[in-house]
């Protein structure tokens, strides 16, 4: 098969050996794949991953023990826990410290014409949901980890800093719960995508004359250090910072002003898949516009510039016509 | 009157002016007042304070408006908040961002024989509660704010990194709680001091063989960000990590796994006084034994070197005897 391979660089090898299902995983085809910020922080080091990247994706069920899978348009929970441990035993499996992740920890993932993962990790998806929506599955999941986590309520003033596709998604997610919702970004072009549905923009620098700190929570999504210290002069004492970066790199940070202030900052990474696909089937959430490139498979090297540029949008990579 | 001063650096001043109260001050004459990491800190560049720092002591009142106050030995809350603000209308007065806070921002302090606090912050204390465990009102206080912030139910597993004042206090509050609760500390005859009552102690680099990542919460209260990164290696997954260290001095971090394992980080400052004046007079935390010396105001360049010392216990000035 097709496979983009991590060693020392990232390397496309059209000969790659199939893999083998394991017992309890399906096979999977790829249809179409996402380049995801982690996608490139994998490449500069973070995590030590080596081999094939990618956890966004979208394929179709070859083999599979649960016969009604066969056949299906499916999106897959890219954690793959060991299911008998303590944090696996309270519902806690996307924690699992024995777990593999797809595309990210010892566990092949998606840049690749076929995947595996366990069946029990699989959403077969409906049928009028096009692939290039399907695949925002995960990245829209982490954005709905934040509701998960926090309690939003329809008062809060919230502020979302970055443009970026997950800070896209996030401010959409956030808003729905009535939520006075202030996007921060760097690109007019790009907010305007969510602008309305009570999601107001304010350009990076600009003041948007709310007041001292008026926010209640700040969800850091600028996929950058500096993001943690521009929440400091938005969040109000006693507010909620949710951090969304990982990130390869330190940074030099002072965290005194989370002591004086009383901040709570949480930590957040992967959320959930079902609510996820719900909203995409209803067309609540705006995901075709945060498409800036779909590339046949083999023009990966283009894809992945794109996806590494500033300011870029989703690059997805189709994988439809090989195999 | 005798005052300690910060300018460039800390001098003692044996005729230095007298305060006089606003309207709604109390003029306290200062009976015994704590040194706290925070001073040392501040003598350090850290919030760019001058003038007198201190903001742990009890005192006698001189002076009121409230003749009931006039005669009374009393602990002081030691922010004072604008009471019309955002937060001090929603009851986060410690949080208005016009407060002074004594001995700390813009509010003289009380390593000086009077100080000055508004009434509303005075709490009258029991006749038997000797001075030399009323002063740990203020920081026993700090030590509630945990519980205050946190919910630690009875069964959780907690750990408390730093056997300084602030730790050996933060423990016996949590274990008051039930909870199993661990202190990780570098000097074992200072945890001998809170060893039983539900707390084990734990010599820091010794292994005390709890499985991975066993506790639900840790108490960050080292007084350094290594701290910040020995909890890693002690907090699950989804747990809540209080920081209370402010400190002058950025340091170099990675904070990509408080969010690949969603933490949440609680910072955490002052609390509330009169639950800590309670516990003080029940007599059920030990505070005696936490003092490691009491020195005439007069030795207070001898008080001021062993309060830094690595390890040091409390050190008190007594100022009883001037003025």
């Amino acid at each position: 098969m097709r496979a983009l391979v991590l060693d020392e660089r990232l390397q496309f090898r059209p000969d790659y050996p199939d893999p083998r299902p394991s017992p309890g995983e399906a096979l999977i085809r790829v249809r179409v794949a996402g380049i995801c910020r982690t996608d490139l922080e994998l490449a500069r080091g973070y995590m030590g991953f080596r081999g094939i990247p990618g956890h966004e994706f979208v394929g179709e069920v070859l083999r599979a023990r649960d016969a009604s899978l066969v056949g299906s348009r499916v999106v897959g929970e890219i954690n793959c826990p060991c299911g008998a441990c303590r944090l696996c035993r309270v519902g806690l499996g996307r924690h699992c410290p024995d777990r593999t992740v797809l595309g990210i920890q010892a566990r092949p993932g998606a840049f690749a014409d076929l995947v595996l993962l366990p069946e029990a990790n699989l959403l077969v998806i409906p049928e009028d949901l096009p692939d290039e929506e399907a695949v925002f599955a995960e990245p829209l999941a982490a954005a709905l980890e934040i509701l998960e986590q926090v309690h939003v309520g329809p008062d809060a003033r919230v502020a979302v800093l970055g443009d970026g596709k997950l800070g896209l998604l996030a401010a959409q997610v956030v808003a729905r719960t009535g939520a006075r919702t202030v996007l921060f970004g760097r690109h007019p072009e790009k907010m305007a995508v969510v602008r309305g549905a009570g999601i107001r923009t304010v350009l990076a620098g600009t003041d948007p004359e709310l007041g001292p700190r008026p926010f209640d929570v700040v969800v850091e999504a600028t996929g950058s250090w500096a993001g943690l210290e521009d929440a400091r002069n938005l969040l109000r004492p006693r507010g909620v910072l949710v951090l969304k970066s990982t990130l390869a790199a330190s940074a030099n940070l002072n965290l005194s002003w989370l002591v004086v202030d009383e901040i709570t900052l949480v930590g957040s990474r992967c959320g959930p898949f079902q609510p996820a696909v719900r909203l995409l089937e209803s067309g609540a959430v705006r995901t075709r516009e945060l498409i800036g490139g779909l590339y046949p498979f083999e023009r990966w090297e283009t894809a992945f510039r794109e996806a590494a540029a500033p300011g870029a949008m989703k690059v997805l990579l189709d994988l439809r016509g090989g195999c």
